[in-house]
């Protein structure tokens, strides 16, 4: 029996069909290159968009430790039955991971309750995450930043709720600023959102952002938590004096 | 022309109708026992959950800065388009005081992006209020703590993010404790939670009471504040080295 | 008998008396332009290092709602006693706003428990600061971003604790990132940290970073707060069953 | 070679050579009680206040991960310059867990800034610390709450900057609440405030407690962290378009 954590990579997978620069650099799908990166220590599986419940039946999310989540351009196709089983899920201790354009996901701006609006430009320019919380095990054997030859610009204002903690601030070539790593917890789930990783460039080959992922994901596991008992309360003994007989 | 805040307050305003008990207390409802003690720095307003668009049309909400929520058995007639303006406002700018059991209200949930569940039990309990950020405008001429005779008991855990700010605390005859005076931040909105206020209690006749939601509408104001620009970027001329001639 | 919040804009005065670059920036020295800044609704002074109790005498503590502090080379040379009595005074209710060196300050240091080292570089770079909590009132009629032709460059890692509220993110054009604008609440006392302003620039002239300043003073003045109880408490006659006669 | 984590617990030790009542509950003195309920995962060892150096050599804190600190009576005793090497070592990575009375120690008050004061009463309360955090690492395997039959109170307000994370919110029996599980990040280092543990009870014997301290001491553990590059900084070859040859 594995005692692995159960992490399951959800992608989009419709720009790797349709973009031949996108099939060039992820030519099994993004998500294959995001597990690759994870390494040994987790026993990881895939979903995608055009599979049947999206990949997300009951019975794969309850085996589903940590889901890291890549979509883009079909954000509204997938389903609100789904988006609300993941969404318990999270609210239950799943971890979830967001990355880049997954800002806009259903299952993001959920969470969050904001629009997750942002700033963005393509223009291939250089991008350097800062660490700004250099003690946090999510960039444990990271450098003082990651530097990215080339990416999408997402620039602030970010319109999300102030994250528990904020990990990397990304710099741009062209004047703005990010926060490019951010901690939320929801529920008994926490979530990481990490911004890079635009379909265009290799960025989930770059080992750093690879280490990124992997810290996130041994960070976002399910805790053997308490579990809170919610609802109408029996009365306590101590209430109006009433001693049990 | 008037300068003051423009604070509604809304009101589901069924018990009122139904139920001695409350009525007696709350003859003309709620609503107007808040806004009584919102006193004469605003200029107040009402809606209630039977009127047309709950009485919260377009018109009204861009007429109001900040937006006082009770509700409690009737959630769910609140109809998605109102909470979905409603949601708009409060991200554009609009304050929002959310108030007992409107922690259960679709557009609480929806900001909040938790279940928003709790402990709750109706034993007729002294309720302390601890204040815990003495230095905050929102208990401005508040003492160490606020004391009701009776109320309702909410106890942890309340499944909501961790809030910007704990205000208050409380402390329950019967043994639980509860974060009773929450912020968030949400877009450019400020939200602030606060508990006490059981309809069969005379809670809203509590000066202290009285004197936090008065505090509270005027923090939860909004600011002239900088407008976000979202969305594709126009190209910089610092990018790849184009100089301007 | 003046109601206007009273601010004390303290300044090391020195680079303006031995450095002709910056004596030609500020004639009357960094506080006099920084108190213009702050226009009509204050009652402002002045205090410098020089003067005797470095212009803090304790009644002059004691009549000043918001201290404002710049210092950079003569750090050393407050006295601790000095420090002592303004961090009493932070933690009792005063506000208190560190501009750019000041966060090697002692009184800074002191109310943060951290080293506040960063990084710097003197390059006459471009800086840009995004407002990333566009709802909160020290930003009030600024726009998405403040930039500045020429300052001196601060980079993460910034050793401080996580702010309450991180107002705005500088970029530079070196490509580094920092946090310069956070909040902090110590005691009962409201702390703005604004990192612009190095001395041989004309910074403090900047309308948008008057405005900034401005906006902090009336921020962090204190408010008529609870006072809390400390130390040993009187037994309640609920403890133990023993009622009241 | 040991890979385990090396936890030191530091004692005050006094109490328990001139008390009786405290020798009985804890013959071998608080700190043997903390170090076996920290079970088989850790390297424990122990330092006091009487020993040379109290016990903290640099020697010690070098190859100490997490400390542990029980001090109430004796907290000025304690030498500046130990307090200045510990809070060099915690800024440096060491994970610190202050106990109960140490809210008052040197290298709390230090690394918070504030006063840390709090209202208290010996009255043999009943005390609940409710979960408020249930997703948490450090509350791990613990139910809704934690009672302990008696305890000194310790009530609000706390005087402590927001902590970053608030794990357990106390009630006691006699009408107070108070914030008793907290994280603080500083520098690069974790420290957790733990509220129980008075010299005349027997709490560190309580399972649930000691999986608490357990928890945390896993929690606190140092990473192989991001070492910040601080101070001038090497201007960068993108820097007024000088191009490297």
């Amino acid at each position: 029996m594995s005692q692995k954590l159960r992490v399951t990579v959800w992608n989009e997978f419709r720009h790797e069909q349709i973009n031949e620069k996108v099939r060039a650099i992820y030519p099994e799908g993004i998500h294959h290159a995001i597990g690759a990166g994870l390494g040994e220590d987790f026993e990881i599986s895939y979903a995608t968009l055009d599979e049947e419940e999206h990949g997300l039946t009951e019975e794969k999310l309850n085996h589903t430790d940590v889901l890291i989540w890549w979509g883009h351009k079909a954000h509204r196709e997938v389903t609100d039955v789904i988006v609300e089983r993941v969404h318990k899920r999270v609210l239950g201790g799943m971890g979830l991971i967001v990355l880049h354009s997954g800002h806009f996901s259903k299952i993001f701006m959920k969470l969050m309750g904001t629009t997750c609006n942002l700033k963005w430009r393509e223009a291939d320019e250089k991008e350097r995450l800062w660490v700004v919380s250099p003690g946090h095990p999510i960039v444990e054997g990271i450098g003082p930043y990651i530097e990215l030859e080339q990416e999408e610009m997402y620039g602030e204002h970010f319109d999300i709720p102030q994250p528990d903690e904020i990990i990397l601030l990304s710099w741009f070539e062209g004047g703005e600023v990010f926060r490019s790593g951010c901690t939320f917890h929801r529920g008994q789930g926490k979530i990481f959102y990490f911004r890079p990783g635009h379909e265009t460039y290799p960025t989930y080959y770059n080992e750093q952002v690879r280490r990124v992922i992997r810290n996130a994901a041994a960070w976002a596991a399910p805790t053997t938590r308490p579990v809170p008992v919610y609802g109408k309360s029996v009365p306590l003994e101590s209430i109006k004096g009433v001693q049990p007989q």
